[in-house]
């Protein structure tokens, strides 16, 4: 973690896109992001044909203005290179770097996102307005911080795109014949003779090869990470002081490994839109924060602890946690399907501090200025199309001021007692094979357990691969779908050891290639639960399996064989009448859980409390009512309580502290329905 | 206005393709023809390939026979340029001339519309077909109307119509500095620095530019009218007596701006095929008609009343109105998503006379004779498979009697209290732009209007840029999406001099370039409206907001502060519950009415016939109970009432005249279920 | 028909992929296979990428291992031609071999079936790689019969099929004005004035030309066709006295008219899948039996009897009727749209017997083990990946111990005394035309028919053209779209010497060519069914019709007009009233029914039992009740009736006989749900 210097307190601003506008708005824009106590704006992700109008010809006058207007105003910069549109010119000259579809389209320019990032002639023009940029603005005041780029993510199936894959896939297996047994060429005629033979997953006859798809998915996240660590190191060199980062965007199309990533940027910074109107939008805000900062103590600890891989100074995080940014949210705006949903006056705070809690440095916008023109002419911006006279702005203005009131707030970790498991590898090779049952999703399985816990009250960490384990007193792996065999030893150790276990159905059943693994399911981890899965049974949507202790399973069932395990809840009725529905093994000092269905919410929170009350992991504030989320930061000697209502009523808390937002020390803190409070405790 | 010598009375016949059918069945045909008194046919459409078998070698013997026959029956003909369908000799000899789609998909033969119409080989070829025609038909006695092509519509994404497209954009903005400017170029670093690098909306990584897609769509209408006025300009050439037209094609797919080209027809013609197979299809069928009523007539005004543009003898309308034709309907069919419903008896006839009480003169049909073979071998047709012995030619017949008895229709115009703005651009932009919803469709929009006034017993113009508004003491603004600053002088001057004006949501939003104006919507309306709307609040589909009037709204809604104006109808309940959803404001001598939602379609009819009778603009037939549609055509000194009860019981209406069915004079009429009458009225 | 010499009793075995297994699994697998009873596996469908790693570089060594390890096994194998999926080396130095869709996109390997049936090369390395596989192993005693192939069916739309198309084309027309008058190419100016004019059917503007599309799908059987007889007769040539077959392959999409096909195989095999979860799989799984029977039948008789038309020793099949096998079926899966739907324990035995009553000589699944890896590894296998310690490996053994209880059954025919008709034709014909309702499928159709008979207890024959019809008391001819002039003269001849036939709706429409027979529907029947119909009404799905005998109609309804056929059931209320939807119409000595209507599957049932019954044909079983299937087979001197109940609970049939199950006479039999009895007779 290495945080731009001279920012304290918490970060608000958002994307500052000037070139939009005539050169007299700008002081404006200046007035008004005081006004609303703006103190860091990104600025320049969509400038290249502006900063580069013409081949080699640059012009940086404009920008050399706002920044230098942004610096009068006292407000901070994160300068973006603006790689993730090459202007048209370019993609004339070089229309080999336009991206290719699984069908072989050759896209068009007139869009943003139309690079290929393995085209070697988009690398070298990317690299070449870095370094211009690196190189006018390395000594400017406003300069805190380098954006790279924006929300890689981009998928090509071209003939640069080959070879890159296939020297990845050359470094990965070394020698064919282990590729063969990985991507078990023997299915239907697959075996290549030569590596030139291999292409990306283009369009074909009929299915094509869960391995290779995952593969492929890996290979484009090692790709464009390249892409990024080109420009970092560039940066870096330049100016060894300014922290370099990459905003990530989230979503199932995305083939990027985020916690992979994370030990390459210098801090972990989010875009997140979340995509339900109702409460559904909170605990996806929640799920997506915790993400976040999962993956910058992943970062920080795959570096060390000081955020950085390759040589140049170590940059310590002072402030004892991981932290991490909320760089991109809508200010009034969730994005449903075919409709934009104007936020409810004061959810853009709420959806701020739910961020804030769990340790976001700040909170970040898309956009400050509502565009005139342009693709996304109707997103949300803090100040809207009506200007400032409007209820965004002044919110905008609201959220400035509090977020003033909590700048002791950066600094401080968030302790969570339970863990769920994250690994996007299981989530692409789920989206690349045929299961049993379409309506699986691993990315929903995670969010029922995220939400289960947070009903449950407790604070969640997720951990993927290579996370130490031992500090969490019970630990969910929901579909877990691809297990290693390191991997399930881990698992085993962490068991042994004392720890509680949650496995839900779908784990372990495949290894690291995607190849499943025989003899019973659920794999590797059979031994640790005590048990073997002879069978599917994927459910009818409509389908509703009663269970012994009256909940219901439904999506799927199994046929759980018990090897060890006793049976917890069965099955009532039907085929599976009396089969167990979840288990439970003891393992070494520790006990492993299985549930062989999906249960609704209710029931699912249920359980989780139960296994995390058993296991010891406490509520973060038992004393919280239902629906009253409370989260807490701490720091070795101060902590703060978050407590944010999401119910439709005015809830009471018995807790006492100093409340940030009023100054004032409460025994007890009444939180109108929507309502937020920040207490620092003690 | 140009209407073809020698054809009076009501046109009645429709597409004739002998060239599908041994010439055995000919005289057969003009025999049945003649049975049913039509006297007009269009013929050629489709024949290229048969009038032109190889390239160079022409075949008219076989059109010279049915052109004879025809005269010999006394059947008129509308000679077609068989352009829509190039021969697949064309096609393999110029694979450039086949359209690509936006993937860049090259098309093949092997349908209709197989052309791109910006490659030069298809446009010489056309004219060259078309020349021929003219030379070997211009003094055939059976030549009444030149039918060019048939629904320009096609989009092409090629090579020739990138250069095409580029050389528009050049007359229009003259230096890409303009472009860019109405284009927005700064968003998502569009920039272009050179005309070159500018393509058609291909498919491209993300979402196109709303600007960008809305000028290709102008352009494509201008393309396609360049290639009908080419043809037009040599047909008029060889027969300088004979007008020339085209059948539009109405859909939102169509890249034509018809009312533009209307200054261009000698004689407007649509296409119409209702898609509701309840009542809807009668109200689809009087929005078509009151559409082609004012494309006529603004193009007549454009062309100074004379129908003419270019060179030649102006030919007037002798008939005082501006007439069109109907030039296909189907006679038994109304295609429904997946379904071909049967019309129930009657209704065929039902449709032609709401086409002809709004200024048609006459009633054509898709097609003479049902096809044995190729792609719409179930298309309706005068003549069924099953032949003669049928229903559907039993109504054809009938169909022609009654037409007779109608044949002094042949003058007269419509006369209109109310207008509603159409705007092809508005539709074209919607289309292109992410709205904040997904189910805001301007055509509905506009429909909505019309058949609430429709409703409220009122006959409505159409009005488009440019036509005179001072006529109508109401006009209605439904969605009007792109208001330029003129357009904005013009409604204010038609407001300040008395006129009343009801303006719906999303009007003003954005200026002729899509682009949106900014400081509060709906832009430059805001001051005439006194009103200023701050935030949109798109509706889920479900969701019903009460009004303080006992209505609802739907769809929409809007946060609207008062500037000047006074709250007529309020939201109740929820988030704007107190805030205005109907608004009023005294402008100059005149009214400005604001309306932020979309009322069902009872309380719009109610709201617009109170608007209405403020206005002065009174019912057509105020007798009239609801359900019977009421239509008046009149010259100078006759006028005809058409009455069709769209009810399902009959109807009395206390109104007198001379029954043109029957001949009687009448004091009263009483209509059927599905009957129809009309008067000449005094 | 042409049986493996020594493969007596029924067959037991499936798809065995040894391939994708290390060489020390094999043993097992046999000493499984034994266990089950196994007695014949399909070896090397997907192996060519095995077999030949590299251009012409052979490895049969690891297939020589499996073959004598199953041949030590007493295990005999269907050795199969690996060119369903060439090998990646090959598609590299052949992309022109890799299918090109109907849009242009030239497909990747990376899947199966990637090939193009009409490219040279492919054709070429296909049969190389089958007679390297002859001349290896023409003389290992475990081959019991030659697998051409998998599942032929793959479309493409290249340069290649181009040229075969023409080239079919040319010999099917032999003059492009034949051509053009089948095809109707008047409609839309498709006259082609030259061969190299003519395309595949790729993607176009608008409607493609539906004589088109129906002669590209009968190009694309015979093109295929084409390639199996190739691999075929090398494969004769080496081994005259193996069998040859392919496995077909059943759904809307394959262009294989499988009834033309089974003339050139020795053994009609299908692969079955039902996709219904409920009662739906057993009719659905009766269906296919009934055409594989069929269709060996027709293939059969095509060959005068012998199941040879090309040169080589004639092969009788000894055992009186003409056999088929059922090579694919899924152990334990019913794949629905999105869900693999486990089988009930019994529910592959009960499918085993549905195909095995109705002549199948024997159960194959695919497949024997599970994959681990690849595109359909939750496949369903009868060693599942959960080992053999599984419910579904002790079915397996189960199944296999009941099989060799049924080893007398290796002969004997099913009579059916009703047919109907089946024409692969008529399905392409309507999925290649926009039919009035988007509804109508005629495979729906023709289950609809089946479902109806099999649920009045009729064992059901389909009847292809040229099939002799005399031997049927009832035939029906559901949705029969096209009727060439000698069909019509077949069907009428064989009501006029006293056959009872139903005929529906849509049938008769068209011709051979897909043209619509002009004076009334239903074309070339109207004669002989004594109606003309005049109109078609297709309907919306929520519409029901009521009749007059209390049934309802629905989808579709019709104008029909008697010539000479009585009313039966009329149409009641609505336009309709009184009209006749049920028509009877003796003619010679037989008697022609029309249902101008759909009835639901209760009334349908109802209908189809009454005709039966007037014409004589009786319930296979009398005494089985409602939801017991009752199929017999038998020879010259035995017979043996299946019972099969599909109903919920226990069901009791008094027939006597012995039970082969048991051994023991019994009197009457006794079924639980979902029970299966077969018993010697008499």
């Amino acid at each position: 973690m290495h945080w731009p210097k001279g920012l304290t307190g918490l970060c608000y601003g958002g994307d500052y896109n000037p070139e939009q506008w005539p050169a007299e708005v700008w002081p404006t824009d200046v007035e008004l992001m005081r006004r609303a106590r703006v103190n860091l704006v990104t600025v320049g992700v969509f400038a290249w044909s502006r900063l580069e109008p013409q081949p080699g010809r640059y012009d940086f006058d404009w920008l050399d203005r706002v920044l230098d207007l942004l610096h009068d105003g006292g407000i901070r910069v994160a300068l973006a290179t603006p790689t993730a549109s090459p202007p048209p010119w370019f993609s004339v000259r070089h229309p080999d770097a336009l991206p290719v579809t699984a069908d072989g389209v050759r896209l068009s320019h007139g869009s943003r996102d139309t690079y290929c990032a393995s085209a070697p002639a988009y690398r070298a023009a990317a690299r070449e307005i870095a370094a211009a940029l690196a190189a006018r603005y390395r000594d400017h005041p406003a300069l805190a911080l380098w954006h790279v780029h924006n929300e890689y993510g981009t998928t090509c199936y071209c003939e640069h795109v080959a070879i890159a894959f296939r020297a990845w896939l050359r470094a990965r297996y070394g020698d064919l014949d282990r590729l063969d047994e990985a991507w078990t060429g023997s299915f239907w005629s697959q075996h290549y003779s030569g590596w030139e033979q291999i292409r990306p997953p283009r369009a074909t006859q009929y299915l094509g090869n869960p391995s290779h798809l995952l593969d492929f998915r890996r290979f484009l996240s090692d790709e464009l990470l390249g892409a990024y660590v080109e420009q970092r190191d560039l940066l870096r060199a330049a100016t060894p002081d300014v922290p370099v980062t990459t905003n990530y965007v989230l979503g199932g199309w995305v083939p990027v490994d985020h916690a992979r990533w994370s030990a390459e940027v210098d801090l972990v910074a989010i875009d997140h839109y979340p995509g339900e109107v109702g409460p559904g939008a909170e605990e996806q805000t929640a799920f997506a924060a915790d993400l976040a900062r999962s993956w910058a103590r992943h970062g920080q600890r795959r570096t060390g602890g000081a955020g950085r891989t390759a040589a140049g100074p170590a940059h310590r995080d002072e402030s004892g946690g991981p932290a991490w940014l909320l760089m991109e949210s809508a200010p009034n705006l969730i994005l449903t399907p075919g409709r934009m949903h104007a936020k409810e006056p004061g959810r853009m705070t709420r959806h701020s501090l739910t961020h804030i809690a769990r340790g976001s440095r700040g909170a970040m916008f898309f956009q400050w200025r509502a565009s005139r023109g342009g693709a996304e002419v109707f997103h949300s911006a803090l100040v809207p199309h009506a200007g400032p006279d409007s209820r965004a702005f002044r919110e905008a203005v609201s959220l400035g001021a509090l977020l003033d009131r909590l700048s002791e707030m950066d600094a401080g970790g968030v302790e969570a007692p339970v863990a769920v498991a994250w690994d996007a590898a299981s989530w692409w090779a789920m989206q690349g094979t045929v299961l049993p049952s379409a309506q699986l999703d691993y990315s929903a399985e995670v969010a029922a357990a995220h939400r289960a816990l947070l009903r449950a009250g407790r604070t969640v960490d997720f951990v993927t691969d290579g996370d130490d384990l031992f500090g969490y007193a019970l630990l969910v792996l929901p579909a877990r779908y691809l297990v290693s065999d390191r991997y399930a030893a881990r698992i085993r150790d962490y068991v042994a050891a004392g720890g509680h276990l949650l496995v839900s159905y779908l784990s372990g059943v495949a290894d690291e290639h995607a190849r499943v693994r025989v003899g019973g399911y659920p794999g590797a981890l059979r031994d640790l639960l005590g048990i073997r899965v002879e069978e599917f049974h994927p459910l009818d949507p409509a389908t509703r399996l009663p269970l012994s202790d009256g909940s219901t399973g439904r999506l799927w069932a199994e046929t759980v064989r018990l090897t060890g395990a006793t049976p917890s809840v069965s099955y009532t009725g039907g085929l599976l009448d009396g089969q167990p529905a979840l288990t439970r093994h003891g393992y070494g000092d520790g006990v492993a859980w299985y549930l062989s269905t999906r249960l609704d919410d209710d029931a699912y929170r249920d359980l989780l409390a139960g296994l995390a009350e058993e296991a010891g992991a406490e509520p973060t504030c038992p004393a919280a009512p239902a629906g009253v989320e409370a989260v807490r930061r701490s720091t070795a000697d101060t902590s703060w309580l978050f407590l944010l209502n999401h119910t439709d009523s005015t809830q009471t808390v018995p807790v006492s502290g100093v409340d940030l937002l009023t100054g004032a020390r409460v025994e007890s803190v009444s939180l109108p329905s929507g309502g937020c409070a920040v207490l620092r405790e003690g």
